[in-house]
């Protein structure tokens, strides 16, 4: 006889489930894993929205399990750890991302690239090792191994530092992983949303020259003024591309819609480097010739691994770096999809789960 | 007035030339500037068809400057040298590719890449910078700046190496670039013709365990027989290519056809790269998911700078690499091309320009 999400695991839980594709989210008991040897069990303080979360709670990539808690940028209060716990003590802050489990044998794995392990478990709408359904931070209590756990440093707000955890390595690993980390490159950011703004960021904080390019004229002042970037093009006004072409080393690409990669191939400098993070519902369409004629490349790349997640947030810390965020309570939350599938958003809505959410 | 390509130089020429969008080659007079300072002037020996040059001769990229001498893989014996040339002598057995200019000061240039330079002047159907017409190998003589001329090391034989000055260029440049040069990896090459036969050779000089990919089952033997792969994949068989999904750390891609890179990319392992050396006519479709889920790129490549030319020439001669020729008398080009376009040569063609080219 299957067991009742409630009962299934000895530890009581609650948090906030969509249980059909209308997206509706609404409380939600469930059970978690008591602390095993290995595993850090903390109490969820802050919880980041992320567009994917809105993909998966109305089944738009066609592969949601329900009910499914979403959440998987989110920071706690460490209350237990196991006895074999070695990285972590009670009172630890923490953060947990996409990933809470990799077969740790696969060549990811022994590169430290566990977010291309294709045995990893998500952190909702996955199934775990034990064959029970994993679910994320839009709950009060989290249950992990330690492998899947990193540090949240102290002068960073809790707050602002939950979206790092997904948003953040997003942008900050493919920055690394392709070499837009050297100063003085110049790098465009395509879309000034959740990942965007914080690609600026990072890209600034690794001493390129950054040019933001989007759709909407207003998001110029935003994005030079207050983000930092030093340049911005509108995508859709040719002259501005046309005098941008060939003037950049890489290029971090954030928008899921479908969108035309041409214009964006050209404004590459030979040898350059297209890399997207957003995930279009359709294939796009890839002139091959300017590839050819410059030696360029498009590349995906999806979060990072545990060992870089860590780097990741070490780096925010000393240069100072987090999100942009609209704090909610746990009841807006319905409200704030909404919002999200309008982009109104700047730039990352995140649930104070310590404050708001309320066992019914 | 504008001179008649007969008289706007000093030095009578002659060779095949196509006159108009029939493709049809027939003999030609033209003249070549005599030998500046810096130029090497050479007696045309062989002169390998390249399959950009059908597209050429029959204006299929729609940029066609009749009448076209083309050829742009030949080799050949230094007849004259100018008084400032440093490389070569007299006697001197010698090869010309894809490029007789560049700029020598954009960052191409100066990294050794005049291939990606954007004032490359190409060997034929370009404009040189004096103004006039560039004719290629299909030719007695050529003259051309020593920095556009490389070695042929005396142990290659002269026929076989005149298509390692473009397809030969054009399969090792990547294997370099991307990193395929690493003994042990797992290298698929698509497509079993010119470009692809010398990838796969370069490929296991490297090191690499090489699959063949090709839509042709009957080209199996030839390619593990004689060509040395270690494997065969038949394109259409769905289950030969399920079978063999996530094995590949790289492939190069030398179909000029449209075809579908999903396959492809399901071959490549995560951190994969698939570069395409062929140029379809019209954009291909790109799958986003699987290059994000596994941190991979679609690249392109297009030939190499004059270093790694020479380099590629060394290599080939250290390792006893050349093409597979079928070699031809000058007055078979019309039919040769015609072979070509049905795809029906093993696997390049080889003008005898030394013995077959006629002054009419």
């Amino acid at each position: 006889m299957t067991k009742s999400p409630e009962h299934e695991h000895p530890v009581k839980a609650f948090g906030w489930a969509a249980r059909d594709p209308s997206g509706h989210l609404s409380p939600f008991k469930f059970s978690r894993r008591k602390t095993g040897d290995k595993d850090v069990t903390f109490k969820v303080l802050y919880s980041g929205i992320c567009h994917s979360d809105l993909h998966q709670i109305k089944n738009e990539w066609g592969n949601t399990i329900y009910p499914v808690v979403p959440g998987h940028e989110f920071v706690g209060e460490v209350t237990e750890v196991g006895s074999k716990v070695q990285k972590f003590k009670v009172g630890d802050k923490v953060g947990v991302g996409c990933l809470v489990g990799s077969c740790h044998s696969c060549d990811d794995c022994a590169r430290d690239l566990e977010s291309y392990c294709l045995k990893g478990v998500y952190t909702h709408n996955s199934t775990y090792y034990d064959g029970t359904p994993t679910h994320g931070g839009y709950s009060n209590i989290m249950v992990v191994n330690e492998h899947f756990v990193v540090h949240i440093p102290d002068n960073l707000p809790l707050d602002s530092a939950a979206p790092l955890l997904c948003a953040g390595i997003t942008t900050y690993s493919p920055l690394k992983y392709f070499g837009f980390d050297k100063p003085g490159l110049y790098i465009g950011v395509v879309g000034l949303g959740g990942l965007g703004h914080l690609a600026v960021k990072f890209a600034k904080a690794f001493g390129a020259k950054v040019t933001v390019i989007s759709t909407s004229p207003s998001k110029k002042n935003e994005a030079i003024e207050h983000l930092g970037a030093d340049s911005f093009l509108v995508s859709r006004d040719q002259d501005q591309m046309r005098a941008a072409m060939g003037t950049m080393d890489g290029i971090i690409d954030t928008v899921s819609a479908v969108h035309p990669l041409l214009p964006l191939i050209g404004l590459l400098k030979s040898h350059g480097k297209l890399v997207m993070v957003g995930l279009p519902e359709r294939p796009l369409e890839l002139p091959v010739m300017p590839l050819l004629m410059g030696m360029k490349l498009v590349a995906g790349s999806c979060i990072g691994g545990m060992k870089e997640t860590q780097e990741m947030v070490d780096f925010a810390a000393k240069h100072n770096i987090a999100a942009d965020i609209e704090v909610i309570p746990m009841d807006y939350v319905n409200t704030a999809m909404e919002r999200l599938a309008k982009a109104d958003v700047r730039y990352r809505f995140v649930i104070d789960v310590r404050n708001t959410l309320k066992a019914e």
